[in-house]
């Protein structure tokens, strides 16, 4: 075993998250802080903690010297970036890799040709996973894109090829807009990202948002746990994820996880990483982007396949091949997560940072609970809202729904405001408890908070 | 579906957790509490809540009359009594069916025959089950005692036919005690239990304490869940369970799952039972007792099998059959429980009632905790000394152990003195971590708290 250090490069629930990870496989955890976190949850837990800089992500979590700095100084083995933050940094992953420090991660290479949405596409082309039709590559003049668009027909998408969070993307509805909309898009592209090349798809507007997990190893091994619908979704940020999903046939699930397995074996992919699809409501499925780290829901698929990811993702960084082969994943009974957020929603979801007064988490069978909140702790407001991930396993769909249901009754946080009762709302909605929604549900169906 | 409204006659944990299956069922719950008990979370949880007495159980929690008013003047359809308190009191049974609600739990008679042992141990010798070598039934002289002793070989114990707990049993380690340990035993038996009859058994010293779950139903239906072993005890108490037990053979787990069945179905079982059994070194297994309630330690059962015990007591009450056959029933991975307790280790676990002024529980994968306590609560020193149940799964016992040492170290309580620290060390001991320990364990080894 060479890991017997990490240093983990996050806050919150998911630097929580990792320190038991490490605290299960025998290995110290090291803390990050900044001075707004100094009374956070991941300090109190971890072996050893350093204060990195002040409140600011650019000064604290973001800045790599001085997190390099601690890691020497630390002398910890490996690095964990989490989510968010630096944890799809090919650049930090190389200051890792030249500071003899394991980045728990892919590689610089992979991180780069996943990051990169139009070299992603080609790999993906060329690795025969489906790919929503469109431009090969960044489109090279407004006669080739009006002729591609006409192919494919209205309407279509302009994304930046260095783009990504929602920025540097128009949708054109039709033909006489187009150009004007490329134009734009290129100047914007230039301005965010430094890189004016864009390319175009065909525009899917209805659509299910389903991923499938996967775990690599250094020794060419790659596995899929099954897939993860995130359809529930607000400005794009996933509110509710379950496993499985309840649109999926056997069939489909097989393809769409055969692909991902393709997919990750493209970029030599090592660790946890996650392919994101567009299911389309006439069943076809196609690539959208695969994020090269751990996921914020990741839990529900350790839910159903009882596979450890985080642990996982530390054993392969020590080098160790994967635990399971494909036949060993069973996915057993169901699992939903609910993303508690200190925001008002009957204000427009306004972030609402403070002291929490009270704070009595759910329990019992079936339920976890993944949190960086306790009672008397000041949520500062510097950072995502994120209260806790509330998690229900159950038997169906059904029982874990109901046991969500129960759940969220039970949460008692006071002193800011929550989305909990927004959840309650929601989970009871008549098309949820059916299944029957996609990425537009929240745009159609209104759910009180 | 004919239950809509169930009265928790409990407190505590298992009141918390009983009122989590009837809102996964949609049931309401209504709770009852002492006057020590109006600030408990399961009032919090409640539907409705009704105070029944004074802080002292007799005036309160045992208050039969109590009781039955708030159940009538509420109008539920039945009674949940959790364990402890009425859960395997006949009487209140019979009370309850009388006034037309329904006892959650088996029938009168069943509790009956399962709770005079001698009527338990010769039920279960007709219906095939091992039992102790002993006499057939009371004793019915000291001539027929020692011929009885002498063929079954010192030592032997004596047990009061009515007894509990404990309470009118002796051991005699050599014949010429004998006959003063009976005329002693059986005058004991008179002035507590108002029965002299005694019966005699073949002591074993050196054995695990293991139990097999067992459901049945209405319609002759009884399926086993596997087995819990609970050989970690002090002074009779059980302080860690775990499923599966690292003793037993397949052959062995199998044998004792079809007389547990055996067992239930001698006294028409309906609902969870716990058929308790001594393992002996030889690999012999004996019936022990019955006990005719959920369990404090049901939860292992719940986290390998997926299977929710208290929702599977609830539906057979109702009417309906078993929601599972015996071959549905897939034991998946290792669980444990610490009964976390507000005791003093270091001084001679001394309860610890008092102000909780933190209370941070562990959370993430696998782990669950039961509990009815929370941040700012003041435990009542009148009750059980339980502070939360935490249980722990992992696809390895070495998976669950670890995770239990993990939970338990982020496991932050003041105010109170708890067995944390003692559960940890008792984790880390070398005997534990080999699965190598019987009911003695606590007796030759000394673990710090």
């Amino acid at each position: 075993m060479g890991i017997k250090k990490v240093l983990v490069a996050n806050r919150g629930e998911i630097a929580v998250r990792i320190i038991r990870a490490c605290h299960e496989l025998n290995m110290e955890a090291v803390a990050i802080y900044s001075e707004a976190d100094k009374d956070a949850l991941h300090v109190q837990l971890a072996d050893e903690s350093y204060c990195i800089g002040k409140a600011s992500s650019t000064e604290s979590y973001l800045n790599v010297a001085n997190i390099m700095t601690v890691a020497l100084n630390a002398d910890v083995d490996a690095i964990h970036p989490g989510y968010g933050f630096l944890s799809e940094n090919a650049q930090f992953a190389e200051i890792c890799e030249d500071n003899d420090v394991i980045f728990v991660g892919p590689s610089k290479r992979a991180i780069q040709q996943m990051g990169m949405k139009d070299v992603a596409r080609e790999t993906m082309e060329k690795a025969n996973v489906p790919i929503v039709p469109g431009s090969d590559g960044i489109v090279q003049s407004n006669e080739e894109a009006t002729r591609l668009a006409h192919d494919i027909g209205f309407p279509v998408i302009i994304k930046a090829a260095s783009g990504g969070g929602g920025k540097g993307i128009r949708v054109v509805e039709k033909e006489e807009e187009l150009t004007k909309a490329l134009n734009v898009t290129k100047q914007e592209a230039e301005k965010a990202f430094g890189n004016p090349g864009v390319y175009i798809e065909k525009f899917i507007e209805d659509f299910r948002h389903i991923e499938i997990q996967v775990l690599g190893d250094r020794y060419g091994n790659v596995i899929h746990l099954g897939e993860r619908d995130c359809s529930i979704q607000r400005n794009m940020q996933k509110l509710v994820e379950e496993t499985p999903s309840p649109a999926l046939s056997e069939a489909v699930r097989a393809q769409m996880g055969e692909a991902a397995v393709r997919a990750a074996k493209a970029v030599d992919y090592t660790g946890a990483g996650t392919i994101e699809f567009i299911y389309d409501h006439t069943g076809n499925f196609y690539f959208m982007e695969m994020n090269t780290r751990i996921q914020v829901e990741h839990p529900v698929t350790e839910m159903v396949t009882g596979i450890d990811l985080v642990k996982e993702q530390l054993n392969v960084a020590n080098g160790q091949p994967l635990s399971y082969q494909q036949e060993d994943v069973v996915l057993n009974g169901w699992s939903m997560e609910c993303r508690i957020n200190a925001e008002d929603p009957s204000n427009g979801f306004m972030p609402s940072a403070g002291k929490v007064d009270t704070y009595i988490p759910p329990g019992g069978f079936g339920v976890r609970v993944d949190s960086a909140v306790y009672q008397g702790y000041s949520i500062p407001p510097f950072y995502d809202s994120m209260v806790a991930k509330l998690i229900t396993y159950g038997e169906t769909r059904e029982e874990a729904r109901a046991r969500m249901k129960r759940a969220l009754r039970e949460f008692k946080v006071s002193g800011i405001h929550t989305t909990i009762d927004f959840h309650r709302n929601l989970l009871t909605h008549e098309k949820f408890i059916e299944g029957d929604f996609n990425t537009k549900f929240l745009e159609l169906h209104e759910v009180k908070g």
